[in-house]
C-alpha cells in the first residue's frame, strides 16, 4: 500500500475537532451540550441574501471569472471604500473562503521552509496553511496579563530571519478578540518596513468592535502599500459562513499577478456563493446594529460572568466575538475533554475550545480556553452556569 | 517592496488565458468569436437543480461538515453503486470542485520534489496543482497517430523514478476526448501494483461517452483498492461548474484521514453548491439521455467536419466533449493568435486552444489544437466554415 507524504504526516488536525467524538457521546448519552467552542455565529443571515438567492434565475450555473464577478468586485470597492481603504475591482481576487485568501497569501509570497511570524495565541488554521504551503509558522507570544496587546517589536524583531516573509495579524482577533490601536498598527507597520516584509492582515471580524473602538484597516496604512495584503471574508460579517466567499486585496501588482495564477488553476469561486455575496452588500445598516447590540451584550453579559467564577479571568476584548479565558484547571485539553466525557449538570455540559491549539509554543495555553459568545444570552447563562459548577467539582482543578 | 515566492515565480499561467486579451479585443472590434476554446457547456442545469436553490428554507447559511454534508455523501454512495463501485459515505470527501480533490490528493500522497506521471497532452491546470504542492508533473507521450490511445507501458515504466508517487490520468480525457478501455486499465493497473503507486483517476466526465462504449471506473479495478483515488465533480454531468462541488473517494484510510485534515483547515465545501449538487443526483435519466445525445450529434457533426477541411486531421473520441485536432499550422500558438488578432470572415471568428499547452514536453503540440464542442450545431457549422477560411488563408499554413 503506497504512503502518504511527510506534509500529510506533519498536517495538524484542528485542535477542536478532537474533541468532537465526546461531544457526540455526549449527545448520544442524551445530554444537551452547549457549544462554546465554535465560530458558527446563530445569527441569521439578512433575508436580502436569502432572497437573492430564491430568486436566481440562472439557466446555467457556469464558471464565474477566475478572479471573481466583476460587478460583485465593484461594488466591493465602494464597501471598502467606507472604510477609507482606496482600491480599484482590479485589486481584488474573490476566494473561495478567507481561508482560500489565506492559503493563497501564503503560496505566492513564501516558499517552502520560508517563516511568517504571528502573535500567539492565533487563528489555529493557520498552522493548516502554513503546512499546505511549507511555510513555518513563527510565534511571538501575547499574554493574558496584558489582554493580549501586540508584544513588544523587540520581541517581534528577535524572530526575524533570512527567511521571515512576513507577519500575519488577526484583527480584531480570533480566537482573542484584541482589537489592534493605530499605535500598534504603526510599529508593526514600522518593522515591516525596516525588514521589507508583507503584513498578511487577516480581517475578517472588522465589522465587530464594540465600546466605541475602532478597527483600523492595514490597507490604510501609509508607506507599506506594496507590503500589504487584506485577507477578508463574508462569513461572519452577514452571518453566511457556508456561502464560502472571502477576498484577497492587495495593491502589489505581483502579488495579485501571482495569486491570480494560483486562482486561475482552481477555475472559480463559488457562483452561488457570489451571489449571496453580492447581494449581502446591500443589507441595510439596522441589521448590523442589531447583531451588534446582540454581541455587545452577549459579550457584557459573559464576560462579568466569567469574572464572577472564583480562579476565572477572562479579560473584556474589543472585537470579534471571542475571548481567551483563564481557568483554575491543571490543563485546559483534559478538563474539555472531562466536561465532555464525565461531566453533567443537570443533564447538560459545556464544551470549549483548549487554547494549547492556538499557540504553538509547546506548554503555552495550558490554563486557558477560548470561548465564542456565539449563543443567546439565555443559553450563555445556562453555559456559564454549568462551567461554573464544572471547575468547582473538576479534580484536576488548581 | 517584498518579493513573490520562487512556487509563485514558476507557476504556469493557464494556456488559454493567454488568449483572453485578443479575443477581447475582438470582440470591441465588433467581431462575433466563436469559442470552441473552453468547457463551459451551453446546456442547461436541470430544472430540480435550480429550484432546489430556489426553494431553500435556511435561516443560516452554515459551514457543512468538512468532509461535505452527511445525506449528500450518503446520496453519492448510491450514485457510485450505480456503476459497480462500492464505497461507504466515510470513503468520500467533498470538495470545492474536482480542482481542490486533484489538490488534496497531491498534497496528502506527494511531497516537495515527488513526481507525478501523466499521459500527454493533459489537462493542463494538472500543472497548476503539481506546482502548488511542489510536485513535478512527468510526461509519457501519446499520439496523435495512434488517437492518443494508452501508450506502451514500457514507455510509462521508463519514467518511474524513487521519487514517482502516482499516475493521474483523466478518463475520459481532457483533452482528447479519449475513453482507456479495460485492457488499458488493465495494464496500468499492473504497473500500479508493482511499484505500489497511487492511481489518481479523474473521472469528472464519466457521463460523457458515446457509441456504446463504457466508462470503467478505476475505483473498480481489483488489487489495487489501496492505491486508486477518484476524482470527480458534478460540474460538467449537470452543467453546473458554478457550484463548485466535487469529490474525492478513496478506500485507503490513510489518505482519507489524511485529506481530511487539509479539508477541516479550510473548514468547509460551499453549502449552497451542496444543496445543488444533491439536487442533482434526482436528475431524470431523460436529461442524460438528451444531454448525452446531444453531444454525440455535435461531435459527429464536428469530427466529420473538421475531416473534410483539407490538411485537417480529427480523431473521434469516444467520451467528453473535447478532441485534439491535427491543423496544417506552423504553429498553433500563433495560428490562435492570428486568428482574433487579424483574421476575419463575414466579420467573424473563432478562439481554439493551442495544444502546447496541454503537453510539457517542450515542442509538442504545435500543430494541435484542442476543440470543445459545446456549442450548438448551427453555431459549430459557423465556427467550422470559419476555422476552413481561416486555415485558407493563414499565412503561416504549412
Amino acid at each position: 500500500m503506497p504512503s502518504i507524504s511527510n506534509k500529510g504526516k506533519t498536517m495538524p488536525a484542528s485542535p477542536i475537532r478532537k474533541l468532537v467524538p465526546y461531544s457526540e457521546e455526549a449527545k448520544r448519552k442524551g445530554r444537551k451540550v452547549y457549544h462554546l467552542n465554535i465560530g458558527q455565529p446563530d445569527i441569521p443571515t439578512p433575508e436580502g441574501v436569502l432572497n437573492a438567492i430564491r430568486n436566481i434565475d440562472l439557466k446555467v450555473i457556469e464558471y464565474s471569472h477566475s478572479a471573481g464577478n466583476e460587478s460583485y468586485r465593484r461594488k466591493l470597492v465602494t464597501y471598502y471604500k467606507k472604510f477609507g481603504i482606496n482600491v480599484t475591482h482590479n485589486d481584488i481576487i474573490v476566494t473561495t473562503g478567507g481561508s482560500e485568501a489565506i492559503s493563497f497569501a501564503f503560496m505566492a509570497c513564501a516558499d517552502p521552509g520560508d517563516e511568517v511570524i504571528t502573535i500567539e495565541p492565533f487563528y489555529a488554521n493557520y498552522n493548516g496553511f502554513a503546512a499546505t504551503a511549507g511555510v513555518k509558522i513563527v510565534p511571538v507570544t501575547s499574554y493574558i496579563k496584558d489582554d493580549f496587546a501586540l508584544p513588544p517589536i523587540s520581541e517581534i524583531e528577535k524572530k526575524i530571519t533570512s527567511r521571515t516573509r512576513g507577519i500575519i495579524i488577526c484583527n480584531p482577533n480570533n480566537p482573542t478578540g484584541y482589537l489592534y490601536s493605530q499605535e500598534e498598527l504603526d510599529r508593526l507597520k514600522d518593522i515591516i518596513k525596516k525588514y521589507d516584509l508583507f503584513l498578511f492582515s487577516d480581517e475578517a471580524y472588522n465589522d465587530f468592535c464594540y465600546d466605541a473602538a475602532e478597527h483600523i484597516p492595514a490597507m490604510n496604512l501609509e508607506g507599506v502599500e506594496n507590503n500589504v495584503i487584506m485577507l477578508d471574508s463574508v462569513s461572519k460579517r452577514y452571518s453566511e459562513c457556508g456561502v464560502r466567499i472571502g477576498a484577497l486585496v492587495t495593491r502589489n501588482k505581483e502579488v495579485y499577478n501571482t495569486v491570480l495564477k494560483f486562482a486561475q488553476a482552481r477555475l472559480s469561486p463559488p457562483s452561488l456563493g457570489q451571489i449571496a455575496a453580492e447581494a449581502s452588500l446591500d443589507t441595510p445598516l439596522q441589521y448590523f446594529k442589531d447583531v451588534n447590540s446582540e454581541y455587545k451584550a452577549r459579550r457584557n453579559y459573559i464576560v462579568e460572568a466569567l469574572n464572577r467564577i472564583p480562579g476565572v479571568y477572562c479579560p473584556k476584548p474589543k472585537g470579534a466575538f471571542y475571548s481567551v479565558v483563564k481557568l483554575p484547571v491543571d490543563d485546559s485539553d483534559r478538563f474539555a475533554k472531562w466536561l465532555l466525557e464525565e461531566f453533567e449538570y443537570k443533564n447538560q455540559t459545556v464544551m470549549v475550545a483548549p487554547a494549547s491549539g492556538f499557540y504553538s509554543t509547546p506548554g503555552l495555553g495550558k490554563n486557558e480556553v477560548r470561548i465564542a459568545y456565539v449563543l443567546k444570552i439565555d443559553d450563555l447563562k445556562n453555559a456559564v452556569e454549568i462551567l461554573a459548577e464544572g471547575l468547582r467539582v473538576y479534580p484536576g482543578r488548581i
